[in-house]
Order: C-alpha cells, then structure tokens, then sequence
C-alpha cells in the first residue's frame, strides 16, 4: 500500500470547500486537467498516479512530489466514476485586484451557482481569449471538485478572483463600459465591444442582482430571432456567457 | 392517503429508460415546464399537485387527469432534491421524416451523451428559432428527467426525432447545405447560412463520427481569438451547439 489510509482521508475531504479552505488546496483529475496543471505556474503539492502514467510523463513530474498508486487505489481517492490514471493535488491560486489588467477584456460573473456552469464559462472564456474573472462572493467556488472538471484544464490558465461586485464596479479602475445581460435591453448586434470593456453575467434564475444593475451602464439582451413569443423564456447562464463573449471578439 | 403505493412506485420507475419505453410515458417536474406541457399539444396522462397549485391552475387543467397530493407525497414521488408543487405523466411524443420541415433550419446532433448538454441545446434552440432537431439513437433520450430539466420547458415545443443520421443525411430531402463543426475547418465568420441549411454538432469527447462526417458538405470551425495557443482545446457541445446557432441567425 503505497498511500495512507489517513491520505485517503485527507483527499476525500477536499470534495468539501471547508477542507480546501483550511487546506488551501485542491484537486484535479483526470489526464487532460493534470497536464494543463502541471504546465501552467499553479503549486502543484503532489501527484497521485498509475506507474505507467508516470512512466509517460517524467518530464512534466521532475519538479513534483510523486506517489505511485495502484488503479485500485486511485479508485479509492477519486470523485470521478471511472478514475483517469492520475490525481493532483494543488494549491489554490490567489489573486487580488492588483492582477487585474483594465486594459484587458474582463468577464463579471454576479452570483453563478451551478458548478457546471461556472466551469463551463472557464473552459469558454479561455477559448476566447479572456484571461480574468470576477466573481460575486456568492458565486459558486472555482475549486469546488465539478467547476474544475467542467473547465477541461482551463481553470489553470484563467484569474478568477471573488470581490464585493458593488464595490469592485464603483471604486476600481475599469475604463470601458459595463454592460450587463437584461431580458430588456439593446440587441448586442447593435454593440460595438472595446477591448476594455466589462460583461456581466447574472445567477442563473435571478439574473443581475438590484446593487449591480445601478452601476451597468449598457443594459444588453441576446436577440431570440424567434418569430412567435411561444419559445424559451431565457437561455442558460454559461449559454448567455458565450454567446456574449463571442459577440464581443468578432 | 390520495396517491397509492403502486402509483409511487410506477412514477418512480419511469426515471429508467426501460420502463419510458414500456409505458411509452415521461415526467415533467416543476411549474414552468408542467405549465409550459399543458399549453402543449403533448397528451398528459396525469397531473399530481398540492390543493394550492391546482386552486392557481384550475383553467389550465380542466381537461386532465388530476390528482391532488400533499407536499409530503410530492416528496415521496419527485426526482428532485426540493420538489416544486406539480409533476405530470405525459405520453412520449413521436415525429418521423414526414414531420421534418426541409425549408426550415435543422439541428443535427451525433451522439450526445451527457443529459444537461442535450436539455441545454433544446432550451438554446428553441430560443434561436429552431423547431426540429434530429438524434443520433446513441444519443441520450430527451425524456430522460435530467434531458427534461434542463429544458426548462422547451421539450414541449421542440420536434425531437432520433434517426439513422448517415441513412438520413443520405436520402432525405434536404435542400441546403449540411455544415458540421470541426477542430479544422473555415471559421463561422466566413459562412453565409441560409434558411434551409442543416448544422450538425458532434459527441462531447469525439466529434463527428467518421460516417457522418462523410456526408457534411462544408467543415466549420468556431474561431478562438485568442492570440496564443495555448488556450481551450475546446467549446462544450452545447455552447458550440449555442454559437453556430447564434451565428446562423445573425
């Protein structure tokens, strides 16, 4: 037995956001996810993998405390149904508002719950080429076991940091517009994005919350295009997120 | 007691494929999607709700089978964690070839597995227009409770078929273009869609099985616009499935 049962113990505690606070970290499965960890500047504290995993991989592990375990021991330490040869465990990044870059597109997010979603709007929002995030503090955490898994690796190569959005809006140094996504509000088709602007996004039932909405200053609105007012009341919280986002690059 | 044992357990049942396809009936959970059902054409065997929810509905329910249940019997009977006053049981709808619009715009889906992403697509689609979509039969059956879901009330408006997509692409009476999404192929910049086109999305891991892919007649690619390479490998199929629709309708 190459990994402790108080080990064991330990890892299956970071499913819980009380344990990953306490602990500062995190973890990470699955090939993909690892590798992009394991390149990106993230702490990685150990790896957990298959001797054939590891045999593969020895350039990207040199510098990383390794522990070689068994496919049955993996299973017992994963959250996954069908552990993936290799677990990290990793420190949680830590960002401040003196990371973000104002100059930079910067994607808002006021109150996203869902873990899929959240993870989903990473894995996008680094597919176009944003490279920062706020989030309410009620926005669900970005090492939460699920928002990780959904990024597919991209939570490694994206700031996100969790600020008072209120206070963020008013006081820091944002030079473009902040539009907000409404059910009324302009078509973004007749939206002409700056790189510096700022997109928010609201929870996935009560959209943008009242302190928000009164420092928006462009309220938009993804167009249906449908011809009958019998469809979809609204679109899903990381659907409004891409579809804005690829609206702002084209 | 106004609902019996063996009623519980047959509603209970219907959350496994098996028994969906026994009785040829599905679930419907929660009050927007059980109101979006009943303003349907789709045939609604019965209707389970609290005293408080049928006094509010009682037009809407006139022609239904109802039976009046108390909270804690909703709880006994619901597949989610907090049960939202109303459940029906609705027959399963069927469509076939005859019921496909070729002048219409068609969403083509090739072996979506994961619930939330074909739920996801269904609510998208119906925002963006489009009324009829067609499966691959490995994809993940739209009356499964989590399909449902997360829907939120746009299974009851779309046409869903599930066919042979090669044998369909084939002989089918389509009149425009069949584009599918590609990590290589020109970006949806590029593209001039028309009305009548067909757009294929592939599984979530692999794409567009090598059959289909034979028979789309143009390859299309969502641009990243990130100025690095390293970034996403990847959309989640749903929000590449949101994109092509979106730009299709622009």
């Amino acid at each position: 037995m190459s990994i402790s049962k108080n080990k064991i113990a330990e890892i299956k505690k970071l499913a819980q956001k009380k344990f990953r606070e306490e602990s500062d970290c995190f973890i990470v499965e699955g090939i993909k996810s690892v590798s992009d960890l394991l390149h990106s500047k993230l702490k990685v504290v150990e790896v957990f993998a298959t001797v054939s995993w590891l045999a593969e991989h020895a350039d990207l592990t040199k510098n990383v405390n390794v522990v070689p375990v068994s496919e049955t021991e993996l299973e017992r330490i994963t959250a996954l149904t069908t552990p993936q040869q290799v677990l990290a465990v990793a420190q949680r990044p830590h960002y401040s508002l003196a990371d973000i870059d104002f100059a930079d597109a910067l994607l808002v997010l006021d109150g996203i719950r869902d873990p899929g979603n959240l993870g989903t709007i990473v894995r996008t929002a680094d597919w176009f080429g944003f490279k920062q995030i706020v989030c309410s503090p009620d926005s669900v955490e970005l090492t939460n076991p699920k928002v990780i898994q959904a990024t597919m690796g991209s939570f490694s190569r994206m700031k996100v940091l969790y600020l008072n959005l209120p206070d963020f809006l008013k006081n820091a140094k944002i030079k473009g517009k902040i539009y907000g996504t409404f059910m009324q509000g302009r078509s973004i088709e007749t939206v002409d994005f700056q790189q510096n602007d700022v997109l928010i996004i609201g929870n996935e039932g009560k959209g943008i919350s009242a302190e928000v909405e009164k420092l928006v200053t462009d309220k938009i609105h993804i167009p249906s295009f449908a011809h009958s007012a019998d469809h979809a009341e609204s679109l899903n919280a990381s659907i409004a997120a891409a579809v804005v986002m690829y609206r702002f690059r084209m």
